[in-house]
């Protein structure tokens, strides 16, 4: 049986353990909820105070050209980059994932209809159980395209097949699930969308940062992300969106802002793409926010992807078997798969009081969080989450169940 | 003849004067670019400090409930509702100027296509001088629906009513103009726009802290606007939508994302707009970015518009006078009008080398801009603008105009 002794001498062999005091993390806290909101890399602080004091306040309108703000979406964008197997040039951080999916969708939907062969596609294929603001880009956008398309819901992974046909325009899919931690075989997907005739759009909120993904051997089409879970860049940092080099010229997007212009301070009354990544672009952006992703991305350039993968199976098989053992009495449910292919960074289980077992863990200090219907989410974060934290976990988790501490009339909150 | 004892004089006895210590200002600069980026309120440093060590380094995903961040752009809104004549439960601050305006215009466009009365018009109204963004979200959003809506552009105010007519969905103005200054008469041109049966969307990028304004008795629609402008929200600050209770309950726009759902944390896969402003959100805001526009709102709170609008005009009426007494030998022409009623709180000069010019003052440290063509741009922001400042600015203009110390081959940056 695995000790705690034993989890303190795999954070000792642990080659990532380091990077953890690169993260502000306040004391008594573990905290497994990085799929949410990422913790905050220390150099925030100082780099968010740098912008406000002396490129805001001191160097003031100068600073669009002698801080590159204008540039920060593209800069930033091509850090990001390696992380997901993208390109220089392919990527820009800006906006939210939801408006970014909004114009992922829409460039997608025009491309097909530009093809002869695809014009007459009307469907948009996701799952039911995507991220719901995904679903409701996709249910909005198609209710103001008057040439009427629908938004297909598949109820399980397994139907997908069937799902994808020659009525298909788009398929749109989260890689990894938001409250299964279930992660989608990327390249056998975007395959079967292609082999049907239809694009594919990822969104890689629960990836970026959690798992490696290579987009170009993917075979996806488009892509939008987040920077606030686990690329640790703020909260409500501003999202990414990827356009590859070879549907560049092809891509465009209803919200034709003036970032996305040819010439932007030639200020002329119609509107141009720039060619390139660009015309993803759209208005004027947050910069403060958007300066401290980079603080995220300087702690990622210090390891590989791999080493995080390494690290996140074992964390997750970890915390799975621990569950198992020391609450096998319990009546929880693993929801999140087995099988590394299968998994994400996080490990989701159903306890029929799971708000409740949930503010009673959050109230001893271990920081998960709740999704309907009655899913325990816990998020393991590499960079910032050791092993011991993982047995601690699960001790409090077991006791608060073996004592019953949990007031089963919790009342939920607002928004956690 | 003014003199600069004159101008010290009237900065003694102005009652704004005090409010210029809460703001952080370079010396040696005499800041005329507020109307593109506001100053930095001295109070946003400590602000994002708290937001970022506190509420997101050590309360973590709390914070979305304990700090208050969901309801961030609700309650911001509502304090900046005053500024523009807007009642509380009316505006948000969210998203970009150039995503707001899609929403709105998308909204206004719907109002009209479900009124039998009005459902044939095809037309978007708005003027080729107003901001290039304004007008390529509308060619944007227009070349979307497959209905075919077209953008017309109008040469002059003069034109306007010959422009708006049975055939016109939506007139978008912006209500004073980035280049020149000139100021639209709100009640009159919404009247105009009502009376021949079209819906009129403001935007009030350059108005919002710089001029009183009533949405309510100016018989808008719908509006919009920036708060890192006059409102000193920061660089790239979220901006604002205004939708009137009048209309909420029509309000519908596409970028349907879960910041705008009836019960966004049940996760259900189908979009139910929430009642009232909310339905105007979209996705996740930047905490950070967001969080800081508190601080340009809490100097307004100090003081009033009339206030601010009457030390405007006469900031403005000491300027054109002071420039054209002592700068009279020169080609400058008068672009913003004279009349205070015509007048936002900038005013634009032409000069044959404009651009080298504002070159040259800004190596002297008087901060202005530039715009095509030829346009030199000063802003006058009453909360940190003194009449000493105009002063200084004007002799400096006066130096190097006489000495003609500028680069008539300066070449121009990329942005500003």
């Amino acid at each position: 049986m695995t000790t705690r002794i034993d989890c303190q001498e795999r954070d000792a062999r642990d080659p990532l353990a380091a990077l953890r005091d690169q993260f502000d993390l306040p004391q008594g806290v573990i905290y497994l909820d990085g799929n949410s909101l990422g913790a905050r890399p220390r150099a925030a602080l100082a780099r968010a105070q740098h912008v406000i004091a002396q490129e805001w306040g001191h160097d003031l309108i100068r600073s669009w050209n002698t801080a590159g703000w204008f540039d920060l979406p593209r800069r930033l964008g091509d850090r990001l980059a390696p992380l997901i197997g993208a390109a220089a040039g392919e990527v820009v951080i800006t906006d939210t994932t939801s408006v970014n999916l909004f114009k992922a969708l829409a460039a997608a939907l025009r491309m097909q209809a530009g093809d002869p062969q695809r014009a007459a596609r009307r469907v948009l294929v996701t799952e039911r159980s995507n991220f719901p603001t995904d679903i409701y880009m996709a249910q909005g956008l198609s209710s103001w395209l008057e040439r009427g398309y629908t938004v297909r819901l598949v109820d399980s992974v397994e139907e997908l097949p069937q799902a994808i046909s020659d009525d298909t325009a788009v398929v749109m899919l989260t890689h990894v699930n938001y409250r299964t931690g279930y992660q989608h075989d990327m390249a056998a997907t975007s395959a079967l969308a292609h082999a049907r005739g239809a694009l594919i759009v990822w969104d890689l909120a629960h990836s970026a940062g959690a798992v490696p993904v290579d987009l170009h051997a993917g075979g996806a089409d488009l892509a939008v992300g987040c920077t606030y879970k686990y690329l640790n860049g703020g909260p409500g940092a501003p999202a990414f969106i990827w356009v590859p080099t070879r549907h560049q010229a092809r891509f465009q997007q209803p919200l034709s802002g003036w970032w996305g212009h040819a010439a932007p301070f030639a200020m002329t009354p119609h509107f141009t793409a720039t060619d390139g990544i660009g015309r993803a672009l759209c208005g004027t952006q947050p910069v403060v926010s958007l300066a401290m992703v980079e603080c995220g991305l300087d702690v990622f350039a210090q390891t590989t992807m791999d080493a995080i993968r390494a690290k996140s199976l074992a964390l997750t098989d970890l915390f799975i078997a621990l569950v198992e053992q020391r609450c096998a009495a319990h009546p929880l449910a693993l929801v999140t798969p087995r099988a590394h292919a299968l998994r994400g960074s996080q490990v989701s289980f159903s306890h029929p009081h799971g708000y409740a077992v949930m503010a009673a863990l959050i109230a001893r200090g271990v920081i998960g969080d709740y999704r309907e219907p009655a899913i325990m989410r816990f998020g393991f974060t590499p960079l910032y989450t050791s092993y011991a934290d993982v047995w601690d976990a699960v001790e409090i988790l077991r006791d608060i169940l073996d004592r019953q501490a949990y007031d089963v009339h919790a009342k939920r909150d607002a928004v956690t």
